[in-house]
């Protein structure tokens, strides 16, 4: 099959969901009840641009991300590996295979140059957006002095209770897909692509999105059942993009320019505690109503967050140690994140209970001003932390898009 | 919030998807690009009915799988709680909250009845099916004259890596659902509601059906990429389905006519050593062509499988190691399953590798006809063996169907 067989497919199967596998007579054309809509044929973002996708693009439904580790001390090797993943993160976002040869060309004697189960699959939103841990620049590769100051090691939090299974890497590959097998086919390939250059240190699958990025969005819920980033930064807000998620030259390093930060938090959550709270209790803790997400004191989910309103007893209405004062800008002296996050379930944790949580992701422009003055209050204060244990933790500096002919990180290593 | 608006506010917005949130005024109305078609709020299932739903209902996309422990001795409030999950399924599959006063009803005082993470969404033909595995038939709840000779603890098999803690268990419960945040509320609901009287014993995600359930849907593919049971049992046969699926009174315990068994198997597979593997390799480990899905030394998927047609060297072509053969109707003296399994990725196995593979369930009438020769045939001679490992194993009886005024197991409880 050709490299671009998959979007042959759906162009040769007209309008309508395009599902017949080549030579797949009588095969059925539903996926499944009430999933893959005809327009996911035309469901591709595009990968080019001044900024990478999977930032602001509408936060798609499945998320796998992988933290992954060099293995090789060789910076070619590392430059083409990028090189290669670049052009494999062409071809899958616009929903074909991978290499050359595709899934199931090229001579039988080798192994097919794309693993094969995304074919007959639509492109799905698929984005790949691919960032550099503070770990990539020590003496490898050349790349100490190219280092910005903002990316070192994050803080240690009041509570945090990281396992190193699950934290740090020297790169990171967010896949988010409107279908996961698209998002899992695409890590997989391109950690296949890294066999003897990288490895997998932690990677981790979610749902659900736990944020909107774009006001054609709703706001989707959490799994302590609330409605959650109303007040997050939106796609069509260009200017506070500019002010507090994306670097300028102007910041430090010139690579950077057009690129932001990625943090990424494995927030287990304690939902047997949580569903014994009473939603009195719930509501306070987070400073929403649970059914319509108005905050405290409000009527409708959007209505402006007013965190002066006297409640009972001379007490703040919305709690000194709710979750969306001490997130929220004002008392964040005006600093903004955009969230990203995903709901996960992974299995059950050997005491009766679901493993559940947030895998939380933002974007910053300087994580030093935004996301760990915030995490620091959060975790010394928010009455959220009694049901919440951080797990994972990771940062990474996300480089700004490629153009029709560069690659992933051209900037930092071609600068 | 009472406890029919999520169905209320499905007919409020009329035709249309209908995620607008109670009181969101200025939310968007698009959950993500492509994702919860129209056709979605009216994706119910019916719960009741002769067999359980979940079986021969076309297959979802995605599953969250709970096996859990009963901790109470009582058999009362063991059927106790089977009356109240039977109630929250016949809720939650309409795409209704949990409990008399919803997610948002009630007391202030009291925690909500149901967890709400699913508000807003659509039934997305959620079905909950419910089995009980050999270690409720011992001496805690009377159940011992009960237990079908068929339900006995599976036999080892050559090769298994089984893990205690991915095995087993007193009950199980498969929730199957278009959108996975519906499926994770469906078990955790259940789950909160056995609190005190059940605990999680494992529980597993999946995602991409890895077998289709009925004629109108494609074959979908595992994560070796090929087309994943192109001859499985289907919902139009019924013939077929009463021959090899459904227990009837003549099989020994009454109270299982019209049920079932289920074998679930966590099949890691080594999908690094796969990705090596020559593309002719792939194809006559498992016998067919990996494009077309169809039989080697056929044409196209469904074409009938020849195992004599002759290939090179004296050798058939599809070869006596294959998987299809060895899982054939034609070598297993007739036998079939129903396979209604899932791919999973579960994070990384802190080796370098993503920790992916198959979550094998399927539905027979009689394991020790079926499933167990089917697995000990596969198990010793199948060269698919050195590119998988079973990590996780369970079977469970499957009651029947449940009636209007029923609940899950009453056959069993009141018989």
């Amino acid at each position: 099959m050709s490299e671009v067989s998959r979007r042959r497919m759906f162009g040769l199967a007209g309008a309508g969901v395009a599902l017949a596998g080549a030579g797949a007579a009588g095969a059925g054309i539903d996926r499944a009840l009430g999933s893959h809509p005809a327009a996911a044929t035309t469901d591709i973002v595009p990968f080019s641009g001044e900024h990478q996708a999977g930032i602001v693009t509408p936060a798609q439904e499945h998320l796998h991300f992988a933290a992954l580790d060099v293995t090789t001390k060789d910076r070619a090797e590392l430059v083409s590996l990028l090189k290669t993943w670049t052009d494999a993160a062409r071809k899958m976002t616009r929903g074909q295979d991978v290499g050359a040869t595709g899934a199931i060309g090229g001579s039988p004697a080798a192994p097919p140059a794309d693993t094969g189960e995304a074919l007959e699959l639509p492109p799905s939103a698929l984005t790949l957006t691919i960032g550099f841990g503070p770990s990539l620049f020590d003496d490898r590769f050349g790349l100490a002095a190219s280092r910005p100051a903002a990316l070192a090691e994050l803080p240690a939090f009041p509570k945090d209770k990281l396992e190193p299974a699950r934290s740090g890497g020297d790169l990171c590959i967010q896949a988010c897909a409107n279908d996961p097998q698209v998002a899992v086919h695409a890590v997989r390939n391109l950690v296949r692509l890294g066999f003897g250059t990288t490895e997998v240190r932690w990677s981790q699958l979610g749902f659900g999105r736990s944020s909107s990025t774009s006001t054609t969005q709703s706001t989707p819920r959490n799994l302590f059942g609330f409605k959650d980033g109303t007040n997050n930064l939106k796609a069509e807000d260009p200017a506070a993009l500019d002010e507090h998620v994306w670097v300028t030259e102007a910041d430090g390093q010139p690579w950077l320019a057009g690129g932001s930060y990625l943090v990424a938090r494995r927030i287990r959550m304690h939902i047997e505690t949580w569903d014994r709270t009473s939603l009195d209790e719930q509501e306070k803790v987070v400073g929403r109503a649970k059914g319509t997400g108005a905050a405290l004191g409000q009527t409708a989910e959007f209505d402006p967050v007013d965190l002066h309103i006297g409640g009972a007893g001379g007490e703040p209405l919305v709690p000194v140690d709710a979750h969306i004062r001490l997130a929220s800008a004002e008392s964040m002296g005006g600093a903004k994140i955009l969230r990203r996050g995903y709901n996960f379930v992974d299995g059950s944790d050997g005491l009766g209970h679901l493993e559940a949580g947030l895998f939380f992701i933002c974007f910053n422009r300087d994580p030093r001003k935004q996301f760990i003055p915030m995490q620091k209050a959060l975790s010394a204060k928010d009455s959220m932390m009694e049901y919440i244990q951080h797990t994972g933790s990771a940062l990474f500096a996300v480089p700004p898009g490629v153009s029709e002919t560069g690659y992933w990180g051209d900037t930092l290593f071609e600068g």
